[in-house]
């Protein structure tokens, strides 16, 4: 990748560089919602960009960029939005660039309000971190046999609640539930005394598929426009008394948090490596080739009410068992249909260290290790008053490429 | 209910007589997509009967019935569309109905073509009979303890795919996917050979809620806008691989197919019975006031290729353990939000006799006892070719209000 500069002042340790070029929703004093691009600390205008007739060349209906969610304009394909993308890169790359002193095209990013990307229309969370179904294996079923005899088969994966994610900065209230006191028979409904976080990445669908046919490994990446953080909120009481035997539900549905930037596949084509080696071989319809995963830099800090943050999980997207191209053939192997703003999780991303975890059911180790703070409290799960933050971002040959954060206040319970 | 009759020739055994009124989106050669009143053998074009000023009292944008789909239809309100069904209830009964005799009002439902009723957000499965839960239990675990600790306590639920609901007529094909051979240890990729139906009962949120608030028994009503019957097709092989321990996944989300006309709640009052005694006592949270079943009879019928059809299960709405105003409940009880157009679908509807199981897992009882058909033929699960119909009614004192029918025929693997 030949490294660019851009005439706009970028921090050297900005997750939005000039190689970045993510697309998100913002509005501020002057704007409704709109697509805008983050650039260091300033977001590109890009209804502003395109009256200035830089996309003319494309052909496409402008309007698509004065849009609330980014679903119209993913929906122009990516043949077309990869223009854009690149056209973007060279008017804040191109010192002679027309955009350059134009007024009301970069908005500070402080300034503005960020909303959710797309309209999501099905949201499915998979469990495809080796390491994660092994943690929770080994805590609640049999440390010998930690995992089950289809993991390693198949991505599994379980369709979630798309109408409770929100985006970066919501406040979210500690969920009520049923949980079963420890040996109790009968169950009581109280707030959530096992709220957790897990460090996901989501990726967002980018071109629909019909029912009935099924995308192949080599044909995913047609199909996923870009990625966002994901905080998969848990409650582990609630979870535990009501999944078997048809999976998690309250446990989850009260909240799942996303980053507002979507970093496209094309921004982290740099950081491609090779995943872990499956083994057994897996079935025809799962195998892929070349590098499919990303060697991206996650981590997760918790700050309490007027403390510091404390990071307490430094994991890596790299560590995914199961790739994101073989989770989109899963799901589409039986003829399940995708659609544009959809979107699909990774599961919680552990990695072999215990300082690596991706949540803290697994940091704290089912509550049986404290985690200390820098404010000389501790934790098993999360306090009412708590943020809790996950970052990213790919580093290469001095190339930074991030998604910025997504970060949520825990509020007592109503 | 005082009875009614209309001006319209309505069939005695027609499940939308007067006291019905059902919404639908149809379509015909000289109409886009648009909202439409089943009544007898005639769909009621509300577009044509809006332009007649039919509906001026009401102030409300006419244009809310030209539309592909019920949802903003829906979100005028329940005291809104409440007082349009009465008014079309009026128009199609008065003897001098000003809209009597005006061309282009009646559509014969043999000449359109019906559509998606509402844009689904998200859509949840329940579990909610006794009877099927029990069955179930019986078949793969423990016929002595076949109900799992938390069933009585909660209205077990699960999160599913909104994309893959299809319409009453699409023909659906044969799902392939991972299945473990029996005695082996590695799965093979193939057809499913264990294709399945669920007789169900979906209901539609008629109101939003908002994220962190719950919707309480006795506001749940509120929120449904209307029922339909709810085809939840299953493939058990590919179900039994890889529902542990995240619950159903490919074995459900290749298809699942609803009615076209949409029940309201106001059409259904007259059929609300008490349901079955819960014991043990339930949370305070699901608790409820008055009689929240319904005594609908349902029925499932299969019509092999070139064959005639074969009823092969009798069941009655009446028998869900778990009511639609406890499966609301407990569904935002920790604070998640429904909103306009999403489904929720009963569980499985099963009832005592073994004439009344819902599903042909039950029916055949795992491929044990294999049911004959008119033809001679018999049948454990599903064939190519086979239709699967179901439809269901209520009746009370010469009324009848019923759904019509959704139904499928089933197309080889491809």
């Amino acid at each position: 990748m030949a490294k660019l500069t851009s005439w706009v002042d970028v921090a050297p340790d900005s997750d939005f560089t000039i190689h970045n070029i993510p697309f998100g929703i913002f509005s501020n004093a002057n704007n409704s919602p709109r697509i805008g691009v983050a650039i260091g600390d300033e977001i590109l205008d890009l209804v502003a960009v395109a009256k200035l007739g830089c996309f003319d060349q494309l052909k496409i209906d402008k309007s698509v960029f004065n849009r609330p969610v980014l679903n119209d304009f993913i929906a122009l394909g990516k043949p077309v939005t990869k223009k854009i993308r690149k056209e973007i890169q060279k008017l804040l790359s191109d010192k002679k660039s027309r955009i350059k002193g134009k007024s009301g095209i970069l908005i500070p990013r402080k300034k503005a309000k960020m909303h959710m990307p797309v309209k999501i229309g099905d949201y499915t969370d998979f469990y495809s971190s080796v390491e994660h179904a092994t943690n929770v294996g080994k805590m609640f079923r049999d440390p010998e046999n930690a995992l089950l005899p289809n993991w390693k088969h198949i991505p599994v994966g379980y369709h979630g609640r798309a109408s409770s994610i929100v985006i970066d900065g919501t406040p979210i209230h500690r969920p009520k539930g049923q949980v079963l006191p420890k040996g109790k028979e009968r169950p009581v409904f109280q707030a959530s005394n096992r709220l957790d976080f897990e460090l996901e990445i989501g990726f967002i669908i980018g071109k629909n598929s019909r029912l009935g046919n099924p995308v192949s490994t080599d044909k995913a990446e047609d199909h996923i426009f870009g990625l966002v953080l994901f905080n998969d909120w848990s409650a582990r009481d609630i979870q535990k008394w009501e999944y078997v035997p048809l999976g998690p539900f309250l446990g989850k549905n009260f909240a799942s948090a996303i980053s507002p930037w979507v970093v496209t596949l094309e921004a982290l084509e740099e950081f491609k490596v090779h995943g872990p080696k499956q083994t057994p071989r897996v079935l025809p319809y799962l195998r892929f080739e070349g590098a499919k995963n990303y060697d991206l830099n996650l981590e997760v800090a918790i700050k309490p009410q007027g403390g510091k943050e404390t990071r307490v999980s430094y994991s890596n997207f790299k560590y995914m068992y199961w790739n994101m191209c073989q989770q989109l053939a899963h799901h589409t192997s039986n003829g399940c249909d995708v659609k544009i703003g959809d979107i699909m999780a990774s599961g919680t991303i552990s990695g072999k260290e215990d300082t690596s975890f991706g949540s803290m059911l697994e940091l704290a180790w089912a509550g049986t290790k404290p985690l200390s703070l820098s404010d000389g409290s501790t934790r098993v799960f999360i306090n009412d008053n708590d943020t809790v933050t996950l970052r990213g971002h790919g580093k290469k040959n001095g190339v930074r490429v991030g998604f910025g954060q997504v970060s949520n206040k825990i509020k007592p319970a109503r």
